[in-house]
C-alpha cells in the first residue's frame, strides 16, 4: 500500500483544511521541501480542542490531541499536494505542549502525532527528527501546537 | 517598487544591526537560503523594550515589540546583504512572546512582525509558514523573541 | 588539527549517544544536511541532570549542564556519522532552557553548548545561527534541550 491508501485504511476522519488566523501561510513548498506552519487541536467538526494538560486535560487526552494535530497537518497537506504519497518522509517535527509547570511526558504527548505519521509513512520514512517540549502557553489556550518539514519526491 | 523602494517609501528607522549577546552569530547564508537568529525588540536607539505581555505590555505594545523585532531582522538582513531585494521570498518566521499564562493572542502579537514583512516583500513572498507561541521566559525579559528563514533570489 | 583531533585534545568524556525516548530519531541527514533531534543533559554514564535553572540549579550548573547537551549531540554525530571532520559547519542551534519565569540569561547558558561547538569546528565554522529561550517545562524535567542543524562537507 502507498501512503494514501495507508491513511484510506485507517478510517480516520479528516477537519478542514486550517485557515491561517494571522499573517501567514499553512504550508510552503521551497524546492523539494514542504513546511507546514504550526498547527492546532483540530477536531473533524473543524472546532478546536482547548486546555493546559496537567490542569484541564490528562495525559491521555494530551496524546488524542496531538494526533488531532497530526490530522490537521495531513488535512493541510492533502489540500496543497493532492496525495500524501508525494511524499519522501517526514523530516522535523517541534512538538509544542501547553501544560502545567511540573509535567514531564511532552515525548508521550507528541507521540499521538507522531505515530500518526508513522503508520502513514512507515517507520523508516514516517519518523524523524523531533524535539517535543513545555511551553509557556499556545494561542487559544490549545494543549498542542506542532509545525514540521517534509521531503518530497523526486 | 522593489523590496528596498518599498521599504524606504514606509519610512521607518532602523535600529543598529544587533550585536551577538553569546556564542552566535545574527546571520548565515547556507547556500541560496539566509536563517537569522532569535532577534530582539531593538528600539531605533539600539534599546530594547522590556516586559512581559499581559503584565507589563499589553497586547497593542506586545504588537508593535513584535514589529521592532521585524525591524530588527530588517537591519541585520540590509548589513548583511546590502539590499533587502536580494531576498525572493519569506520562508518561515518562528515568533516566541514572552507572555503571562493565560494569553492567547500570540498570533496577533506576531502579525507586528509579519505585516512588516507583507509591507515589504508583497503578500505573496512577503509571508511565509510561522508559528506563534508563548515562552516560559525570554533573554533580558523582553517581550518577544523571532527567528526567520529567507528564501535568496537566484 | 581538524575537528576529530581537536575534540580529542579537549580530553572530554562521551555519554553513549541517546537513544529515542518516543517516536523520533535523533539524527537525519538529508542531502548534505544533517539535524539532530532535541538532545538533553546527559552524563558521562548516560544518566541526565535533572532540576530548573533558578530553583534547583544555578547559573554555572546550568551552563554546564547545556555543555553536556552538546556533548550528547557529539556523541550522536560520532554515532551517526563515525567523524566530526565530516562536517563543514554548524548551522543553527535553539536552545531551550528549563527555567524560572524570572531568568534573564538564556544566552549564557546556551553557551555551554555553543562554545563546545566552537571549540571544536572553529569560531567561523563551529558558531552558526541561534535562539535560546525560556521553556514552560521540559521531558523529564531536564535543565537544558538543545537541537541543532549542520553542513556536512561535500
Amino acid at each position: 500500500m502507498n501512503a494514501d491508501q495507508r491513511f484510506k485504511a485507517l478510517g480516520l476522519v479528516l477537519p478542514p483544511p486550517p485557515q491561517p488566523i494571522g499573517v501567514y501561510k499553512p504550508f510552503l513548498q521551497i524546492g523539494n521541501q514542504v513546511l507546514v506552519s504550526g498547527h492546532g487541536t483540530f477536531k473533524p467538526d473543524g472546532t478546536l480542542i482547548y486546555g493546559r494538560i496537567g490542569k484541564d486535560l490528562d495525559i491521555e487526552e494530551g496524546k488524542i490531541a496531538a494526533r488531532h494535530v497530526g490530522l490537521a497537518i495531513i488535512s493541510t497537506l492533502i489540500d496543497n499536494l493532492g496525495s500524501l504519497d508525494r511524499i519522501e518522509r517526514v523530516v522535523k517535527v517541534l512538538g509544542m505542549v501547553n501544560c502545567v509547570p511540573d509535567f514531564e511526558k511532552h515525548p508521550y504527548i507528541i507521540n499521538g502525532c507522531s505515530e500518526l505519521f508513522a503508520e502513514i509513512w512507515g517507520e523508516e520514512k514516517g519518523i524523524g527528527v523531533r524535539s517535543a517540549v513545555g511551553m509557556g502557553s499556545l494561542p487559544d489556550n490549545i494543549p498542542v501546537e506542532i509545525e514540521a518539514a517534509f521531503l518530497l519526491k523526486a
